[in-house]
């Protein structure tokens, strides 16, 4: 019982500050995205993709969660866009209070797009809101098509479902339809996109849709 | 810094229940493997394949743990062994005190094998004990190659690494060489597997390697 109270003090506190970063992106005109999946579901593939995508339109700030390692951080630098690493140290997800320890390595006034790629972990990262607009999932066909029933949160509360590595399914026993009917069930307005992020496929409707999300957002903050 | 007190109490209460699970498995001469993974690297099919290929020789037991759903504990069942769920509603791991609430299902006089399935989580399963003889850490080459180093507590903690879906190397990039130099790197004493689950591929040195780990047990049961 202490123990729920205790987590519930936790997440309570977590909102708070993550309130005020999501005050502070709407002052700046930040659009913020929660990218999260299992590991190796291909988060940072996605992202390498999408700066390539939008880096000539936009400015692109890129912060990288990972439990040990500045792997990921690497290979998103190498892309030109400013990242910054934060090194949980074992801790299973980002939360609100480390994104703004690491917001003053970013230029907030000219950044347009903030994506923040979480730890590894399709359960965890789900409950920590970090004052994004919108959570991206996502999930690998090779994960098994069973995965959103077992892990409902995280497929609830994302706005969009990126299913990748959808080139394996002739290699596997996985049904795609099933995935999107179960994920669906749980979060009707769920956005889904099918993409090959290696083989560059299906990609055209993410970069389209996130740039949909981001001109609503610098829509609605010259409209209050 | 209250936080990290407070995760030490959590920890060493679990661990407390866990060595008191660890002692009745040991006086009930039953061996214990907590098996781990990310969502989707094939836990359950491995389960499977172990129960086919040791159930006419000994009696097996298996915990299944998931956050919701039973889907798991419906494909062992189907095999004839008992099998329980735990539904941990939310939470990201077992904890030694759900395993214990369980144990009453199973006549363990009668029962040389428990295998428990963890929550799909290559983070947070490793941290807390549950009165286990072995941990076995199932990694899918669709994961990446990064794994070991990304997320070292699972594969500093494990005995055995189960490095599975190898059928599956012809048509991604990843290196097995450098999964197996990383993670033996982290844990020199780690038994490495490479397995394909669903097409039965090297499954017999596993059945050997847990069958030796059985009879060590026994053996050390009988000479104290």
């Amino acid at each position: 019982m202490e123990q729920i109270e205790l987590q519930r003090d936790i997440l309570d506190h977590n909102n708070r500050i993550g309130y005020e970063n999501s005050d502070l992106f709407a002052r700046k005109g930040v659009f913020v995205l929660n990218l999260m999946s299992s590991p190796g579901a291909g988060k940072t593939t996605l992202l390498e993709r999408t700066i390539e995508l939008l880096k000539d339109k936009y400015t692109i700030g890129v912060i990288e969660g990972d439990i040990a390692t500045s792997f990921d951080a690497e290979r998103i630098g190498a892309h030109g866009v400013t990242v910054t690493q934060i090194n949980t140290g074992g801790a299973c997800h980002l939360d609100s209070g480390m994104i703004r320890k690491v917001l003053a390595d970013f230029d907030l006034d000219r950044t347009d797009l903030l994506i923040i790629e979480n730890v590894g972990n399709l359960v965890c990262p789900a409950e920590f809101f970090l004052g994004e607009d919108a959570k991206a999932v996502v999930l690998s066909v090779t994960e098994g098509e069973d995965k959103p029933l077992k892990y409902p949160l995280i497929f609830r509360l994302a706005t969009a479902l990126v299913i990748n590595k959808v080139d394996l399914l002739p290699y596997i026993d996985c049904s795609l339809s099933r995935i999107i009917r179960d994920a669906t069930g749980i979060n009707p307005s769920l956005v889904v996109f099918e993409t090959s992020c290696t083989a560059r496929q299906g990609l055209d409707t993410w970069k389209a849709w996130l740039e949909g999300e981001m001109h609503k957002k610098k829509k609605a903050g010259r409209n209050p």
